[in-house]
């Protein structure tokens, strides 16, 4: 297994199959971690992430400009529930159950045992935050792990069932991303 | 199999799973419907989708104020497929291909055969629409196959496989959702 870049142009490929995702940031020196179902793509080169204002990641994206948004796996579930079911501000070692590591390029944390990881930049729009708290951002880093994305594509039927990625329901119920199937196809802008 | 209402609170999980969309819309009598990978929710009551400027639903959405997302299903997905290849611009015999078929409530074409449908009402941003894109709806009508999606939750398990939702990747490359679990989660807001 090894951590690889992700092609930008390529990047929205790794939300596009729908999963259940984590928003990390860090700003003055604190990190934090959030659960996110509500991640969405906007084109092939940005992003669109509904933080609520309840949310400590919040005030971490809106002082810093950026977040990344990462794609965890089955054998994640239940941190990915234990993050979305806790505040740092009323459990300040929240993280210490998420282990998280950095890439030379950005000073933000990311997920250990991820999927993928897109960073964003936040592309300000004063409207869209504070009355629908959607932060958009630009996808100006990501990377994937090989053994389940590579070459711009979700390679899942080689890898182990607890790399798939997790698509979550409610009350504690998600599927995990199932069989593939390719077909001939022509004319398609992919 | 039978097509039940979803209650509006409930609809977003038909989306939160993050399946492949279809987009249709009607204005001044002329229906379309086009593939849409770009859909995502904000929050619990609303949806962001990318309606690109070439295509032809766009024109019909800025005129009518509606559109309906609804969630393709394995056995759909060379008609996914077909949508997304084909423009009405083009092909005016498109929906020909893709069979139609109407609610009470809204005169809006929705899709045979889908596993759920969500009516939105376009929440008028100009920015987001011309500078990105995005078109903001609040969900206002739902509908699921009960096979698949009841009481707020998606049951994949006991129903046929082609029944499944689509996630797609590119160039014809797809998943199927997978495998449910259920975690038990007490502290959680779903």
């Amino acid at each position: 297994m090894s951590i690889q870049p992700v092609e930008l142009n390529k990047a929205y490929r790794l939300l596009q199959v729908g999963p259940t995702t984590m928003i990390s940031a860090k700003n003055d020196g604190i990190e934090n971690v959030m659960a996110a179902a509500w991640v969405g793509l906007v084109g092939n080169n940005k992003v669109m992430a509904f933080i609520g204002p309840q949310a400590f990641t919040r005030r971490l994206v809106e002082k810093s400009g950026y977040y990344v948004v990462q794609i965890p796996v089955v054998k994640q579930m239940e941190m990915v529930l234990y993050a979305g079911g806790h505040s740092y501000s009323d459990t300040p070692d929240k993280n210490s159950k998420i282990p998280l590591f950095y890439q030379e390029e950005f000073d933000l944390p990311l997920v250990e045992g991820c999927a993928g990881w897109l960073v964003c930049k936040v592309i300000p729009n004063v409207e869209n935050e504070k009355q629908h708290n959607l932060f958009m951002g630009e996808i100006v880093g990501a990377w994937s792990d090989d053994r389940v994305f590579r070459n711009g594509h979700w390679i899942f039927d080689d890898a182990p069932d607890e790399l798939r990625t997790v698509h979550y329901v409610a009350g504690g119920q998600f599927y995990a991303i199932g069989k593939g199937t390719k077909f001939n196809y022509g004319p398609g802008k992919d």
